[in-house]
């Protein structure tokens, strides 16, 4: 049994993370930290939790937390994270990070897309990147996880294979997602509010989303070549879901078949991978921590579709995920 | 040909006025005003108006707004409506006021429903009631009209007559409405945030809402004997419409030819309502003008069902019909 | 360990109750049944099981299936469900039916409401319904229970208790739902058409809905005396949820806490009903068993606010629980 | 004046047809046509048309629907236009098709992507290209016109620009689009049914779509060139709009402002095409005849961003555009 707090515990990533851990035979959620007037209740600032758990959202220090915890997730915003994330190591903890804020491995590279000097650059590139399909071992001897973010999970999954078996140049990848509106957080924004967002689609942040350096990062890692990805995110009236669609250029002919082989023998031991022959919807995957696969030859392109929820496999559910594999649990306990 | 300015103008009726009186042949729209940062061009905060209207949304006083325009949409919150409409009426402009500040007729109803002094207290009682369909000859010699509340409009136009006929008690009448979150503005908030209204339904503000009073007022005046209605408003996640279901005692033995004889009859000379024999869905008269209704016998109550575009026949499509009766031109002008 | 069939498995009511089942620890699933071509695999029917089940969807006898399952849930259209059930409570398996064909007790209301004879009408009014909240007890001794309809469960639960205590009047009792459009079933129809029904609401078989009858049965058990209601569901652009208002005549002066105090003590051992003292959302009990409910009064009459999800509370978590009571498992196994 | 048959009035691009055809000052709507039992009103199929439009949707002859129009909006699916087009031109009516049956040139290529011989196959080839941008001469002087596509519209208005001035590579152009569901017709459909396609994204027909061909022959002609388009089509959980996105391989070096100076140049007398410089939302076009534009530099590509409202510019909007055309009235009559 584990002691596991969850900082930022107001947000959608927080909930999710908690309607898990309740279902997780070998966790304690004791601790809830979150800055809010009156430390409310869980029920008030979540109400499907009613009658499921007994806490409030505290403003704790790291110190507090550490003394009733075990493993911390924390989700707190980039730039935020990594101020407090040393100090609960320092007390002995486990982290499961949330934020971008370990997920590069370069301090420069991070002032340049986050517009900000790092916390605590020092530990960069040595923290664990929470994909366990391709990390398993990194992530199993660490302290702190850098949970990856949705959109990488997605473009990586698809395309990590074919880098590592060369079958796809590594240079022009372009990657064309489109994601659930949960994914731009709690906090109420214009382009969020619902009459401007629903009944429409739009694109944001072309060639600007703070998601690419960290998918060249772990793509070039896994080509043994640089990759500079051309990612281009867009928003879809509905809460959840990420579907991504990549094209790229085949280093020699190639059938579907080749290409689906390919997948599925790279996932086949894999408990959340599922490389379909059908086109995926973002429905198959939704509120479960499956990403659903699928590869097309088109005039010569390969072009992948991959589909999860980006609030559980894109988030949480990797959080719970990477905290099975740090302490040892059946890798799916909970997430099934 | 009038000249009219939009207070207000960088919300959801605003944007809508402005749609309809691009249409209108007898309007030009000289002035938009709103206090945001820079005096930013129409364009840029209604990104679908690009290329068809070329104004500023300035940051003007009343003086010099009627310096420019002789109508005066007003798109004002409520309690600022009332410091400026006088000004704007002093300066010789007619107001169609879209906020709730004119509608009652008792300044301490005012003050207990919407919790504040009202500015201008003296008017009151002496403004016309801009529903044509009930008051059009007092809107016709006006200088400043009233525009109803969205749901007040949906839950009048189908028991009016009812009342009028005496055809139903008027206690204990049962009101229902479902909105599209349009309804709620253009102001970001967490009930309106995308993730938190999709996929939900929700009733909100039951037996407070401040159309209550404005409801009572209007169906008391047509009974002749006082009403006092139970008000239930739900969220719905869609842009706009309005279904609203009423529920009230018959008089006598009733059937359900004669209700939608009786509403036939009432609204028989009207352009904008629809008395139909099928149960109308919010879908029939979005982005129009009008409004849809329909009644049946279920075991012994009355039901109505009434439909509308909270947008149109709720705010501004209302507005431009009054618009119209005031200043002579065909009442359906632009509307159709 | 209970090995379960389902039979109509291929709509939306099965796949939840496979998503609950495969979750449960005493249940081995072994059997699918539907009539579709080519005995597909579930996986292709429901993508969101592929590697969660291996069975196919196989169009089978009743014989047949009671000889791989000691439990059935049987899924299928009303007039059909009962020509199969009889057959499987002979082979000695124990039924939870999810039709209305074993709700009402009368084979005359079940004509009339249903257009059709009952193929089974000695065995009504000896079968218990399913709702454990009210008939826990005869639910434990039976071989078949009649898992009641959604909107019933929404209206029954917040008013039976106002019932049973006398502090409403049973006559006049006004039920306005508010549905998600899974309650339609999975066959593709105009009216469930996307672009009919999204950005859109309706109200539909006013007055003629066939879960009325079923209602006030089981109201009018609760009350000791007849009730009939006034229902009016509406279709909201939603996957699932219902939200049910009630409007009702309280029998003496009552303070709204006077309400919610006899609701909370009523449902204190309850573990899936929810009273709240705010006005819940269905996306509070969305993909849950709950069901919330609160209470107002508003100018002297009773109303309630109750939200479940039509497909678990309301169809298939309310199975799951039914046959937890039936195999003495506790109640809320799979269910949290 | 110009008497005006809609043939296949019972879609949604023979509503929209309606809608704004009723707006326009020099049509009279005198013949709705469509194979439906009983010859139903118009109200009846198009609710909303309520009070609008008093004629039935017809089951009639070519020849009955010449006499009584002389321009037919042809709204039949593809296949079936083919069969009625030669009749109508011969009765002498002008025709706008909305179907593929005369947009490609090659007959050959037809029968490849439509799986059936053309029905008409010397006229091929001889059919003006119905987007007045490209190619408003040849409409000019014609008597059938083919209504492009709403996925080749939303592709080929950015891209014609840039290939027509050598500024992007013919190769390997990556057209990836987001639709609305209504562009998948009103025959309900299980992919189309609400609880299946809302809250969820999917590709279809990847690599098979048949709009491509009619992508490649428009950009083909305006290169000079051979063009081989990788389309990609996604299904998006709201009634209307397309927002398509490009990638493709500038020839030198290029900036963005380059980029949308060129846009802005060849679109500068155009009343439909709105280049701008901020990431466009479908909602900015919707129920509009426009098709907003923007393009950045991503990485050394070039990606292009367009919207527009699919029943609109890209079905129906464009048909009255072309109808204007053809009849010498003003270009935007009806469409603002």
């Amino acid at each position: 049994m584990t002691r596991v707090a969850i900082i930022g515990a107001a947000g959608y990533t927080g909930l999710e993370l908690i309607r898990m851990l309740l279902r997780h035979p070998e966790v304690e959620i004791t601790t809830l930290s979150d800055r809010l007037e009156g430390q409310p209740h869980v029920g008030t600032i979540h109400p499907s939790l009613i009658g499921r758990l007994d806490l409030r959202l505290e403003t704790l220090t790291p110190a507090e937390i550490v003394a009733r915890a075990e493993c911390v997730f924390c989700c707190l915003p980039h730039g935020v994270s990594a101020t407090v994330v040393p100090q609960l190591l320092d007390g002995g903890a486990k982290v499961v990070d949330l934020s971008a804020d370990y997920r590069l491995k370069d301090p420069e590279s991070y002032a340049h897309w986050y517009n900000q000097k790092h916390p605590d650059p020092e530990r960069l590139g040595k923290v664990a990147y929470g994909l366990p399909e391709l990390f398993r071992q990194e992530i199993r001897g660490s302290r702190l996880v850098a949970n990856p973010g949705c959109f990488p999970t997605s473009a990586i999954l698809p395309l990590a294979p074919l880098l590592k078996k060369g079958l796809i140049e590594p240079r022009g990848i372009i990657i064309d997602s489109k994601t659930g509106v949960s994914g731009a957080g709690r906090t109420p924004k214009l382009t969020t509010h619902y009459p401007e967002c629903n009944e429409s689609v739009s694109a944001y942040n072309i060639g600007r989303h703070r998601h690419t350096p960290e998918i060249d990062q772990i793509l070039s890692r896994v080509a043994g070549q640089d990759v500079e990805v051309i990612f281009s995110p867009h928003l879809i009236p509905m809460d959840r879901g990420i579907l991504t669609t990549t094209y790229s250029i085949p280093t020699r002919d190639l059938t579907e078949e080749e290409l689906l082989q390919t997948l599925r023998e790279f996932y086949k031991e894999e408990p959340f991978v599922r490389v379909v022959p059908h086109l995926p919807a973002t429905k198959d995957s939704m509120n479960t921590n499956f990403c659903d696969i699928t590869a097309r030859i088109v005039r010569g392109r390969v072009v992948t579709i991959s589909c999860l929820d980006n609030l559980i496999k894109g988030a949480s559910g990797a959080a719970v995920q990477n905290f099975n594999i740090l302490y040892d649990y059946p890798e799916t306990l909970a997430l099934l």
